[in-house]
């Protein structure tokens, strides 16, 4: 077949040439500026969803999207779509990306990468002159992280059906502030969105991220294809004891929220112990009222984050967690509430076997492996064929300013991207 | 002995008329009145201290005092002087009060009453026409509750010189606020008070209080007569790990600070168990980050309240605190604290033998008790003969909305005070 313009060259040639393109300093750069909003000590970032922080990353993300002409859409919940167009504009887009908002003592990476190396893929096929049959789509999902309005996930979640966002606008954070009203600043921000109607369809989607693991680092890997995501199931626990003075008050008349919280928290470890430690049992908010050292605790609010990569263990385990804390309450009242179940997830084979073989053509070593994290990628996976490349962080550390990456293995990863989402737009 | 003049009569006499003419309604309608100033729900009131609301209260009591031609002073840390003037203007006056701030979740009677008790004597002498050899000053003190400026206790400290001023001004709120600036705007906020010097001689103290203990309710007496006040020794724990992705990070590799802080407090509620129930160890403030549910936390930091009526025993479980908590850690550093140490003490038995004498001429059932609370007179007994009046409250409950007392207790507790503190402005 003779080819009349670089747009319809052989399609591994092409493809080869776009991963050729990611600029692995454009990339970096972009990082760094990212970084500087919502900078805290340490090189973290503190990028909470629908902060002031995340619009003025939405800002400068869509800024740059902009100047090569690429076109802006947002859902009702804020997810930012940067589309740059194909041959048949009609034809469901790959999409690509990940999210912007971090956790409260973040790192500069986790998230923002996915959504920086879709726009570097995006710039790569512009650079490139590549044509696709399909548009490519750049996005970022709201509140991925839950560490302000939880739970996580939540505008893939509500893209995909999976929770309704009338379910979402009365949440509100520890300052009592209205994910509604937070939500409506950040719409505001940017009126001129085209808007975007949820769960579009969509002919794949393909997730690049920090893998917040140690296993590339130790294997010496700079790409990791991603099989699935093990499970997740997050629990909020109110303690309700009774407030007194603690110079007055003896032991045996004290209803000490605190000590029952404390309680209930040790015989959760004893009930998740597991000698393989497969098991992930978190308490990672834990919130105390009135908070004063001499006053006794009234009440203690606190969460469990459990996740486990087998279905059933994950539904034992966390079928048990509410019997576990009313059993080793003593003298307050508990309530446990389950604020997400979200069973262990398996990527197509399709996907997993196409990413492989771009990473192999790149001669970029790599291995599969699950994810310990959940990501969007999670919930994409309800309702189109979705895939997840990861690079390495150093000492797998992640949700901490220390995060850290390589310009070296970010370009990797993104080369890998660039190379996939190409064939997968023109496959 | 003739008298010329009420203002001459006999002293039983005279006394006994200023305890009579205690207003209790007019007491309750100021309490009623101050808990209208940082109300909260359940009737509770949050006016911690050198916030616009304690600004407010002094305000409102020193409108109370202008009404009836009192002078007003204050000293360098806000300690608050209502003076009635005595026949020896030069004289060491009395002086009653306590302190007008409040926990965060904290009721309408900790503090206020001992203050508001101390203004309806200034005024029960006035509406008597009594004459006093001394002055008579009602005191309210600065920052008693240290549950936003640990520790608590501070004016009295400082004007009886327990503390430096110096070593207070630096101090933070969990806001970062700095004491020195709360404290500026709180001096700003009454220019015309005549400045008081520290620690300026006293001829004696007594303090009214609610008792904050279940005692004498379920004795049924209106009138505690305190022996004495139990020691207290404070401190904060700083427990150091590391955070990192909930989801990725296996337990075995984890820093995680909440588990170890956990591990710390179960360890010292071991150690500072009791058969029979008299140490008083209390862990009221509790604070993780970053705290995110799916975040290992980093740092917990907590505070540990430890009193004890033997100073023996209180020096040997003291010292034994940071030793535990070193040993109970497991993977996280951790720094201890000591912020606060005070022995037990016990009033002089002339003061106390006189509040004896007033309750009973004026009929009122009571009995002697020791102080589980520690109060700013705790550090007025430093500098001059000192006691305390305890009136019962409801269920003993206190440091909590719920918090109450009846009218009749607290005009009896203002009488027994009114009568005291005649008879030693002319003794």
């Amino acid at each position: 077949m003779v080819t009349k313009a670089e747009h319809t060259a052989p399609k591994g040639g092409m493809a080869a040439a776009c991963a050729g393109l990611v600029n692995r300093d454009r990339l970096w750069h972009r990082h760094m500026e990212m970084a500087k909003i919502g900078a805290i000590p340490g090189n973290g970032v503190n990028r909470q969803a629908l902060t002031r922080e995340d619009i003025a990353a939405r800002e400068l993300l869509t800024s740059w999207a902009r100047a090569r002409g690429f076109a802006i859409g947002m859902d009702r919940i804020g997810n930012l779509f940067i589309r740059r167009q194909g041959r048949d504009p009609t034809a469901a887009p790959i999409l690509t990306g990940s999210h912007m908002d971090s956790q409260p003592s973040g790192g500069r990476f986790d998230g923002i990468y996915g959504v920086l190396a879709g726009l570097e893929v995006l710039e790569a096929l512009e650079d490139a002159g590549a044509s696709t049959a399909r548009p490519v789509e750049a996005v970022a999902w709201t509140n991925e992280e839950g560490g302000r309005f939880a739970p996580g996930a939540m505008g893939s979640m509500v893209f995909s059906g999976a929770r309704r966002l009338e379910e979402c606008l009365d949440i509100v954070d520890s300052s009592q502030v209205v994910l509604k009203d937070a939500l409506a600043e950040t719409l505001a921000a940017m009126p001129d969105a085209e808007e975007r109607s949820f769960n579009f369809p969509i002919a794949a989607y393909i997730e690049a991220h920090i893998e917040q693991g140690p296993r590339l680092e130790q294997s010496g890997l700079p790409i990791g294809i991603v099989t699935g995501i093990q499970g997740s199931r997050w629990f909020e626990v109110q303690v309700t004891g009774e407030s007194a003075h603690a110079g007055t008050t003896p032991l045996a008349a004290r209803r000490d929220a605190l000590q029952d919280a404390i309680a209930i928290v040790q015989a959760l470890n004893e009930a998740m112990h597991d000698e393989t430690d497969t098991v992930r049992f978190t308490v990672g908010r834990f919130e105390v009222t009135p908070n004063s050292p001499n006053s006794i605790a009234g009440s203690v609010f606190f969460t469990i984050d459990l996740r486990h990569p087998q279905a059933s263990t994950l539904a034992e385990l966390g079928d048990a967690v509410e019997g576990i804390c009313q059993g080793a309450a003593r003298r307050c009242g508990v309530r446990v509430k389950e604020t997400f179940n979200r069973p262990p997830c398996v990527f197509e084979p399709r996907i997993v076997g196409m990413l492989e073989e771009s990473a192999g053509s790149l001669d970029l070593p790599h291995m599969k492996m699950p994810s310990g994290a959940f990501h969007d990628a999670l919930f994409l996976n309800d309702v189109c064929p979705t895939g997840m490349i990861f690079v390495p962080c150093e000492n797998g550390i992640s949700h901490n300013p220390a995060e850290n990456a390589t310009p070296d293995d970010l370009a990797a990863g993104a080369r890998v991207l660039a190379m996939s989402v190409f064939k997968l737009a023109n496959g």
